[in-house]
């Protein structure tokens, strides 16, 4: 399985065969048919425990006594830790879209996703019941943003380059929480116009 | 080319053949070879004026005389404009990774990607630089923390269904301005302690 993740994450899923992977373990072709009935199972055993964990971390902090904000760190944590270099399976996940011929097999993935993002609003929504976070933005849009920002992650994080993963939890954090602006800058300056400014589109050159 | 994306979208790149777009326009697969050399030809002249754009409208924001807050605005404004329904080419490039066989195109589309990552980058720099922007949070990552944020709506976002992309930009801004936390009820709670709590990870089934 881990030789199979190194080979998917290297070549990308569409392409790399199952003579690949048979090469990278050291066995023949036919071997692996002996265990797995195609690629696609191969990636669907590879990623489905791993998102399957993903999604009972979360719901075990929900279920926590933790407050609100806290959760929200931890909930964020939950999610980068996958980024480590243990978790490999987290990459070949996100950056493979159309990988899964096997309509039902897609089904039962985009399922745990499902209940993945559901968590999520839960956890936005339970905040602003509480008082604690903002009223009034749809909790499944902020859901949607942290996880934008969390699974982006797949396409620029790399284990040995990278500022350490703390850190970069630390940065979305801050940003999904308090935000960007320094409130000191936001207090000594004048309200903004309710309607901002809109910079004018460059034209396409094209 | 509106054809060609019209697949492309529809079926994924990999999928796609010459002979489907050609079937989709209404011609013969040779004709489609008279003015392009292969799929991922077609697919860059799709991408490419598109990502060209979409960078040239991020400078021109950052040149212009806005306020740091509202450049920010007007920078989210200008990504999250791509996913109207005009700019399907937006969805296509940033839902397909692995797809440019071709080694030279791959870095030229990178290289714009890489200009535009880099001007975000400024764009934060700069709001720290004028004490608008909270100092101390790495610019690269909260560049890469909003990019994700914005081109994750390739996943999710349904022109058809989902809620208006201008009321999907004022949520985003708030979160990355001044975060989803009330600051109302951060007031009123005894401050978090330095050290948050870690909620026990749940272990993998599987």
């Amino acid at each position: 399985m881990r030789r199979a993740t190194e080979v998917f994450e290297r070549q990308g899923v569409n392409r790399t065969s199952i003579e690949d992977i048979a090469n990278a373990v050291g066995i023949k072709r036919e071997a692996i048919y002996y265990y797995f009935k195609s690629r696609a199972d191969i990636l669907l055993k590879i990623i489905l425990p791993q998102s399957t964990s993903l999604v009972m971390g979360l719901g075990a902090i929900i279920n926590s006594n933790l407050p609100a904000e806290q959760k929200l760190e931890a909930a964020i944590r939950n999610h980068l830790d996958r980024f480590n270099p243990n978790y490999l399976e987290m990459t070949v996940a996100l950056r493979e879209d159309h990988f899964l011929e096997d309509e039902s097999k897609a089904a039962e993935l985009r399922g745990v996703w499902n209940e993945y993002t559901h968590l999520w609003t839960r956890l936005i929504e339970e905040g602003q019941e509480h008082g604690i976070f903002k009223p009034g933005l749809d909790a499944r849009m902020v859901a949607n943003g942290i996880l934008g920002m969390c699974n982006w992650m797949s396409r620029w994080y790399d284990p040995g380059k990278s500022i350490p993963i703390d850190k970069i939890l630390e940065i979305f954090f801050t940003m999904v929480a308090h935000g960007i602006v320094d409130p000191a800058a936001a207090a000594s300056r004048p309200a903004a116009p309710k309607k901002p400014a809109r910079a004018r589109k460059a034209a396409p050159k094209d």
